[in-house]
């Protein structure tokens, strides 16, 4: 096994022991594991010869020079940051395999014209806050007003946090403007399960699928289960039931859209009731903003005609809709040749989760490699992607490095 | 209007104030608002000029002779308790009509040729020990020592309630052998919408149906709501609702079965998670029990397809199978002859919800009438008969004693 990826493997280990409570793993932004981890990443990059620096808010960067000083930079990345219970892949992955790949290049005395800054971001899951990408957004620009207001559980806002408990001795603003780096590319689990499906270690990344989530009412009358035949009823469940069917079977036949019902609850909700009203939630998602729209459009048609046919009353409620960030054609290309050299595949992807390349598409083109991960399990301790993947990985990233070098 | 309605409605008026709750109608056994309800039926029995006796569990009864000394007796009667928060008519409107019929032939100066025994029974909801029945079980026999042991919700139970708390001075057992007497004869409201929808203010019972309760679960797999293509999910919930539309289906062919879906949970339960598990209640009623247990073993079997289909666990568990039972087919035809008498409509219904004829049928003959009820509404304060229906449940409850005289 190369060396790198002996580091990367204990890095992984190490990494996932640091937590803020003794049973299971959890990082949140600000908090003492999450600085901890910052710092055990920066010794990393110390290693590799870096120039380091660290943010208030926690997220550190390490910067390797290259031999053109006209060349603009790269982005490398991820988050350190995790949920409640979480594994040790999700976001820490993406910030050791780069530095594997920069040991790789090191080993090898291979040096790039362009300079490669490496990220680790202090929040991406949004777990203290629920509000995501809180270290990837601000080297974009700084926090807008209603993120900084933003309060935690205990009533702290994300401004008194940074302002009372960031990391201020010494710490820098890392910040891109809008055309200053050549691109961001971050490695990452897929967290699902169409790699293990296709028996392949990697792929790379399409498209970070748009989202639109919605909460849907359907109301009937509520009946005696014993009494009311059933041409009589209006029950606000069947009708329900046909819905999630149509939403289902509208999925089915516009790949790779997908639609999820994961929350119903009914009322009165006893067994010898008819349901009066029923509410479920809508989570639609595809990587092309017209499909999505469309899709969405064809479903409330749906749901419209079978709310009528039942004479049930029909409350459709967006309640959120975020766009698709596409990866960048060139630099997700370039990635595929690196993925087929070291592979043989050429399979691309559409994220259905967020990532950081969401918030840094606003200054950068994206690109980004998935990782098979056993049963498509992330957020939680299971979470696990192996060792033979993670080298895979590391081997694609250092051929797309040296791609890169004209 | 005939005196005898009038006083009809004056005492469904004075009974549905008599209440353990300041704010709204609820009687249960045993409790003040029980007993003081008894004690009012009493005087109203008294008024009549019966031979009256009271149980110490609170039901009570009133015996008027006939002219044939050698005749069975007909029982009349209903329950006097409620639900929290009930209605007047679900059970008083039984005990006051077959006062009203019998008013309506003291007018006529009709003497019956067979004594009436006009019953109230303390319990038939079974609102404080969630056990039904109490009191009409109790004229058939001693109650089980299973139910003598069931607690109410302070941990009282059934035994010592009767025991501390009965009304015993005075009191007598009520209590009737098999074939001892002619039948028994209820007027109900109609707890459904098919009176309304038929334009119709009375029908005839053709039997109570039989209930199956079940409960069903689903298992598949939690998977992320954004990176599990469809294919490749295991949707308890897409899966339960197929079930749930083709239970709809099978009732819906083979009328009067009903089927309902009433309870459904689903885990985890997060919108951007597909659900691993979903468990839904079915509510089975027939009134033929051959064609109930048919029905149940279509719709295992179609579940199991389902299930099989969709790579899903399916868990069926029977939670309860309550026979149907018939009303007497002789005693219904004159009930229907006089019904046709009356109103000209010969409509005859089963009746999905449970009536105190279930318990008395071990001893004799049943029959039922039902009125119609606005909006099917039962079990709630806006529970309604209008003034003529229950005129003209009156009239054919008069009619029907009078026919039986030969």
């Amino acid at each position: 096994m190369p060396l790198p990826l002996q580091k990367a493997l204990a890095r992984l280990d190490q990494l996932g022991l640091v937590s803020d409570s003794p049973e299971l793993l959890v990082r949140t932004f600000l908090s003492p594991a999450n600085r901890k981890a910052s710092e055990l990443v920066l010794d990393w990059m110390k290693e590799l010869g870096m120039e380091l620096s660290h943010a208030a808010d926690g997220t550190v960067c390490g910067i390797l020079p290259g031999s053109d000083p006209k060349a603009k930079p790269i982005l490398l990345g991820s988050h350190i940051d995790t949920v409640i219970d979480a594994g040790k892949y999700d976001g820490p992955l993406g910030v050791i395999a780069a530095l594997a790949a920069l040991e790789t290049l090191q080993q090898e005395k291979t040096t790039l014209t362009f300079p490669v800054h490496l990220l680790a971001f202090s929040d991406e899951e949004g777990t203290r806050f629920q509000t995501t990408y809180l270290g990837s957004r601000s080297i974009t620009g700084p926090l807008d007003a209603a993120t900084l207001a933003t309060k935690d559980a205990d009533g702290i806002t994300v401004a008194a946090a940074i302002e009372d408990h960031g990391w201020d001795e010494g710490s820098t603003i890392i910040r891109y403007a809008k055309g200053e780096c050549r691109g961001y590319v971050e490695l990452h689990i897929e967290q699902g399960r169409v790699l293990e499906e296709a028996h392949e270690a990697c792929c790379v990344v399409s498209s970070i699928a748009g989202q639109s989530r919605l909460t849907i009412k359907l109301t009937g009358r509520a009946d005696h289960a014993g009494t009311t035949p059933m041409p009589l009823r209006r029950d606000s469940l069947t009708g329900s039931a046909e819905c999630i069917l149509a939403a289902e079977a509208l999925a089915k036949s516009q790949p790779p859209l997908v639609i999820t019902v994961g929350k119903i609850q009914i009322h009165p909700g006893a067994s010898n009731s008819v349901p009066q009203t029923t509410i479920f939630t809508i989570d639609l998602r595809h990587p092309d903003n017209a499909a999505r729209c469309l899709a969405l459009e064809e479903l409330r048609q749906k749901f419209s005609n079978i709310a009528e046919k039942r004479s049930l009353g029909l409350h459709w409620q967006p309640v959120q809709d975020n766009d698709a960030t596409p990866c960048d054609p060139e630099l997700t290309n370039q990635l595929l040749e690196s993925l087929s050299a070291v592979t043989g595949s050429r399979r691309s992807l559409a994220s259905g989760a967020g990532h950081d390349g969401v918030a840094i598409s606003k200054i950068c083109p994206i690109a980004m490699l998935f990782i098979r991960c056993r049963d498509g399990l992330s957020h939680h301790p299971e979470e696990h992607a192996s060792p033979e993947d993670i080298g895979t990985g590391i081997a694609v990233l250092t051929h797309f490095l040296k791609s890169l070098t004209p």
